[in-house]
């Protein structure tokens, strides 16, 4: 079976790790967003690219989701004691050295699915990991800060704003004149099944469907397009997502979530129990619904999480 | 009273170290080798200039007489992990934020003496410390490898090869079209002293002599220039020096080296009490010649030194 992921960051990644464990035998493609890429201290760091590769590879700061494990902070105290920020984006040692090889590969001419595919030679994350495009798409927030509308960096609005501030939009630069990376397309036209983990609608899943083609090729490949819900009783289940949700106007609600991707694109969706009765709402915008636990508590429960999610995709494909 | 000081690594640090304890007062300038400089991992490594820096700012590991103190290798464990070399220069991760600065820096256009000047705010070094030149220069050694004549880059031939093989030419690429750094001149042309250290004279003061108008401008300035011989006993003091010179034809004396520099560019020249023999034939180049205690065996021993050179630079003065 093949199987393609549209993945963010720590909910894709770690949904990612039981869907390897519910489907060992899967032909697993990974199309992963890099809206939240950023280029700090002149390196390139691909923050959701990165967790994927840590978590399946076995080298993710577990607790924290994103991050190495055993990290240590040499560099950046050092980056401190020079002036020279920003503070507030922690990369500890054995993450710089990711940034730094994966920058040397981008002046060196490589694009950068070819530097992930040769930094997952070390990682074996047992997926294919694309890059969602190779062209360079920076989402950004328009926020009011200090009474003033100003567009920030994505990164800037999540982590030094700590999504704190009103947020009027969501733009993802770039995004309409980018490509998909190579294979992302093929990968999409091959696949017997299509999964959204529940990673951010918007700023995540969202950001990949805005590179021209991508959502167009999900609804067109005729397969199950299945996806489960980030949204656990009205609140995202970890993260910020009702924030960038209301920003783009839509209720963080697990049926709203649904209804935004719409049925177009999607084929069924997974929400919690304790949100049982959404899925009339849901059923009647032509989206099948289960309600299924949808907390990643473990490895064991993501995997049968996963395995819901096939055997929805199942369903409609009968 | 100002002085002017050409300054490679280890040496030349040392030597700083001393001159600024036995003249205080001292407005002192030294122009650094950038001949050695090397990209390493896409981020602009200057050994020399961060040596210096190091050495003067409190920073310096002691015993290794380069690098960081305090000093660790997360980053360089990592870029082994990914199979990303060389392995051979051995980078820490304190180390490994002067290098992200400064390659941040050159990326937004800084030139490197904007660069370096910056990096000095942070570790107040007590002097003005200038790169020979912004522009690109690499030494080159031509090797005999494996029955083969190649050229290799400094570093390699130096710190893989550990200067093991036979060299038969060293090239300061680049020299011919570099101009030196915006201040060099002005330094030289307003100095009251000119100091050679105990640095090597082919791969780092040599260089810096090689960047057309620095050499003119020290034989031009009209004041006393006094060096201090790297060779002690016909052996270098440390570091590898004797095969340099032997690769541009000079012997490994403390005589030698001074009519290598030439009567036309040196005034004075000291050289270690177990070379007093050497005197005459220095003396008879035209260069007058003291033998002094030249081992940097302590802070206080290195003063001693710098108050011998002044004292050589006020005798040829008078």
């Amino acid at each position: 079976m093949r199987i393609v992921v549209l993945a963010g960051g720590i909910g894709g990644a770690r949904f990612l790790r039981g869907l390897k464990a519910a489907a060992p035998e899967a032909e697993i493609t990974v199309v992963g967003n890099t809206g939240d890429d950023i280029h700090l201290f002149g390196l390139k760091v691909c923050p959701d690219l990165d967790t994927v590769m840590y978590t399946l590879g076995g080298g993710i700061h577990e607790e924290q989701g994103w991050g190495r494990a055993e990290e240590t902070f040499a560099v950046k105290e050092e980056l401190a004691a020079y002036g020279v920020g920003p503070e507030w984006f922690g990369l500890g040692d054995r993450d710089f050295a990711t940034h730094i090889v994966r920058t040397q590969m981008i002046g060196a001419g490589y694009p950068l699915s070819a530097v992930t595919e040769a930094l997952c030679a070390r990682w074996q994350p047992g997926v294919r990991l694309i890059p969602m495009s190779d062209d360079r798409v920076e989402t950004h927030v328009l926020v009011e800060l200090d009474g003033e509308r100003k567009a920030v960096h994505f990164q800037e609005y999540w982590v030094r704003l700590r999504a704190s501030v009103p947020a009027h939009a969501v733009v993802p630069v770039g995004a309409e004149g980018a490509k998909p990376a190579p294979g992302v397309l093929e990968a999409i036209g091959e696949a017997d099944v299509i999964l959204f983990p529940p990673s951010n609608p918007v700023v995540s899943i969202g950001t990949i469907l805005a590179v021209p083609g991508i959502r167009e090729a999900i609804a067109d490949a005729g397969v199950p397009v299945v996806g489960l819900s980030p949204i656990v009783g009205d609140a995202p289940v970890r993260g910020m997502a009702d924030k960038v949700l209301a920003a783009v106007g839509v209720e963080s609600t697990a049926a709203a979530v649904a209804t935004h991707y719409g049925s177009g694109l999607l084929d069924g969706w997974l929400v919690d129990t304790v949100d049982a009765a959404a899925a009339p709402e849901v059923e009647a915008a032509g989206i099948r619904c289960r309600a299924v636990p949808l907390l990643m508590e473990s490895v064991e429960a993501t995997a049968q999480m996963a395995r819901e999610a096939l055997a929805l995709a199942e369903e409609v494909r009968a």
